[in-house]
């Protein structure tokens, strides 16, 4: 059971990290790597096709700007790709790895999560290996009852101030 | 094995339904409902604390407009919770239910796909629990095939004009 | 008399402070609490099917990114629901809250302002008030002599410049 | 006890009828009027300065394009003012109404509701009113009952195709 | 001969003295005042009803968010309304006050100009003065080809380097 | 006394005529052509250099698309140049035609009037000429007191109903 | 000397056969196919890195949504790529394929023209063409006078209607 | 073989000298200018209508705002004309140099890159000028090599670490 995290430049890193934190928080194993869609292309391909082969259950890919990642890696693979829109620079306030990456074709799909999300994909890709082993499910349940607790916390304190 | 497929609205259907076609042609199991974040809260608490132990494995929900059901469920359910944003008449040309959708907060993710894009919806979800069902798996695998020789035929049609 | 200002994070009061702050100086009682629609559902469920009956008379809601909480609190409460879009980190531009919080579908309105608007939340939740109460009404109408003042006085500094 | 309806031009009226029939079933007594911010500047004095002694306890707004309406209505009324962004012709997708009404300067809000949103400004019209006459706020609750009821049997008659 | 440069807020000035500066450089007078549409709306009608009789030809108009200054001061007076669009602190990337001040409905035209364009609205106000007094339009001649030598230098001395 | 009124495409003259209708209203002589930025260059150099020797005193272009036209002629005239963003064929809902009209470089305004605002265009025209001529203004006067009496007409109608 | 043209999908063709049409016009030599970045990876592959081998000079590609066909192709083709975003169904008003196509990365350029705007890249595949080769420069110049020659009719039209 | 690169203002150098630094990187002459549409007309003329009997083969044109440099100046060449948005201060975010260049009317195509992409630029030049010259297209397949092993030897230090 592996979660593989891959990104389009070593710059998308400081993004991408969160999503290998909360991996690590889960106890899921990751696999991390640099696998660029335009500079890499024979990488991409051979990530791609042979992922799902490898040990592979969920793909996280970061991209920005005319982020093509994502979706190369879902048009290869058959397995879930959850897609990061990392806010570059030069980008148009994040709108291009938004729309490049959500607006997939229809028999193409990306799951994607917000703008810099990589803890969201992190989580996902966490609920979606829990969707068939309970104990990975019980510990999101764990994460959110953490959640409620912080949020229940910082309301106490306002209270009492 | 079932992937359950809820919808804010009647309204939300004609664009939903390409969820549960595209599932059926998996042969995977859907149950199918109408839950409305606004109008039924109660109903939404229901189904988001037990949809996990009542053998849903996958939740897709789709709305429009500021569409909170997908994150409202995904904030009560430990399982993978799959948006769908729907283009409603009066939303702003769809912007609305896109980034009320996408952009959840940190700890509560949604999985997106494109404006309209239930299919897409239908065959993520079929990746999630072929991730660790290899039968199904495999269907997607076939499913891309299929795909690509649709692209094929219609490239040789074009060739021989 | 009370208008209730809640907020989904402790991260948001440095904007929703605002409101608290020009509601004291009307004089208008005000209770102040945390509630995340997507990490503590069950208090958001708890406080928006009392508050009416809890002597508040107006609710006010701060939230940023996907914003759910105004439009959540207005589906469960009879009360009017004021929402302030937060334009919080990783925001698209606060394109997202304010699209959350704006697009309430057909029954279920929140009254929305200005991106970062809580003083104007804060008003408005007076002028509710004043609607049916003189005195307060007045202090309203004191206000925005205030507001005339000031900028008369900015005139009068220009000319004698 | 009597709701105001102003819109910028008899064109909106579409739109706004909304806002009157919602109203009625209320209950509620309105007034319905044409006062355009930049054909009667006179006529916007006029009845923003004295509505509020005019036994108008709530006013609504209507206007498309460049919408100054609802704004100007309230720099000069102590009353809550809800504001309409209508969608006109000629308007880019509904932006310009919606930023010209939501974007109001500290000091002067207006309650803005959804694009084309006049059912949901009578409803939160009512709801101001319901805030200190019970009996309005029964009829509110009702209502919220009634949308209720007709999203579960929308639910029944899917499930019972 | 008289420009009248009105703005909504002492906190426009930085970017509204541009406007005054290019007149003084082209010897035009011109008064500057704050007139703020939201707050002394008794000024803004007093002053646009009245500034063609009182030696104003041409009127510049800045404000931000929501700005209903120059699209009101428009509605009141004869004289062609240039408005500036000014990017406010809260503002949502200034498309709030260009869509306030752009979109004007038919009948009640503004001259828009560029985001913190008050440089170019005071041109532009010289421009309609010099459409009529051939001394102005002289010195906007002479203006124009200080520009294309700026611009000759700076390709003079990027060749040289 | 005379404005001229040039467009990019004959495509575009059905918009464009709400100017010279306009304007033949107040008794202004127009001259109408043909000019494009993209396709005779030197038709537009011709007219943009010449128009203030010509009798011309105001200049009116409308232009869609990436719309060059009102600003090219601005960079060579100096008179006051009127741009109408026309929203053409495979425009992106009018945004490129507004933008690439309205954010014109320091030194060289466009005045801008609203998406397909000839109408608009023409009554600015008038309103520049009017600013040096009492008969004009009085024409103009004149106008928006017939604008109110449309909109008194509408809301006693309404009223009568 | 050859031009590629190649589409994401066969419902592109409506909006590419501009593009085919306008070279065969030029007399340029075209190969037409249906290359699916998301359906064909290997087939797209397998184009992008021989068509330089293969006599072709320029590639146009065409697509809609996630656009990630011209950018793929560029990353993989020493050939300059002119890419088309496609107006399809379903799109956010054509920004997604706009984006996805233009905010390409550093060192992988995609020649982007406007919203399906294929005529325009057959005629800049043939300004390539022509800047080594005088004959079909000649052709351009040529086109270039007819489009002048359109205006000019459509003026004289106008002035002799 | 030769680029010419033309930027509207000098404050355009910091972006564009990437193109300039890139050619010089793959050994192909430029010359640099600035040309200014809209201070200097002439000049964008006489350039623009020589530039091709001059030795140059490909333009590239870098402009902000309403970026009107590139269009004019293919308005006017039969050469390939590649035009790049600068992110100019008071632009709106970039968006109103984007669309000025790259949603050219039909006959007129500009080949646009990336807001700011001037290094794109100079590749897309460099590829062109490749599509004839297999020396200069062996360049660019070295570069590409040359990319993929940054990518390459970014993914081993990640793996070492």
């Amino acid at each position: 059971m592996k979660v593989a995290i891959i990104m389009g430049s070593i710059s998308d890193m400081p993004v991408m990290q969160d999503a290998i934190d909360i991996l690590k928080e889960f106890g899921i194993e990751t696999e991390v790597d640099i696998v660029s869609a335009h500079r890499t292309p024979e990488k991409l391909f051979e990530f791609s096709t042979t992922a799902h082969t490898n040990g592979v259950n969920v793909i996280i890919a970061g991209a920005g700007g005319a982020a093509h990642l994502p979706g190369m890696v879902a048009s290869m693979s058959p397995l879930p790709v959850i897609g990061v829109p990392v806010k570059s620079s030069n980008s148009i306030d994040g709108w291009d790895s938004v729309l490049s990456i959500l607006q997939m074709p229809g028999g193409v799909p990306v799951a994607t999560v917000a703008l810099n999300g990589a803890k969201n994909a992190g989580i996902l890709a966490a609920q979606i290996l829990g969707s068939h082993d309970k104990l990975v499910q019980a510990k999101i349940i764990a994460y959110k009852l953490g959640l409620k607790d912080a949020v229940n916390k910082a309301s106490d304190n306002l209270k009492n101030k």
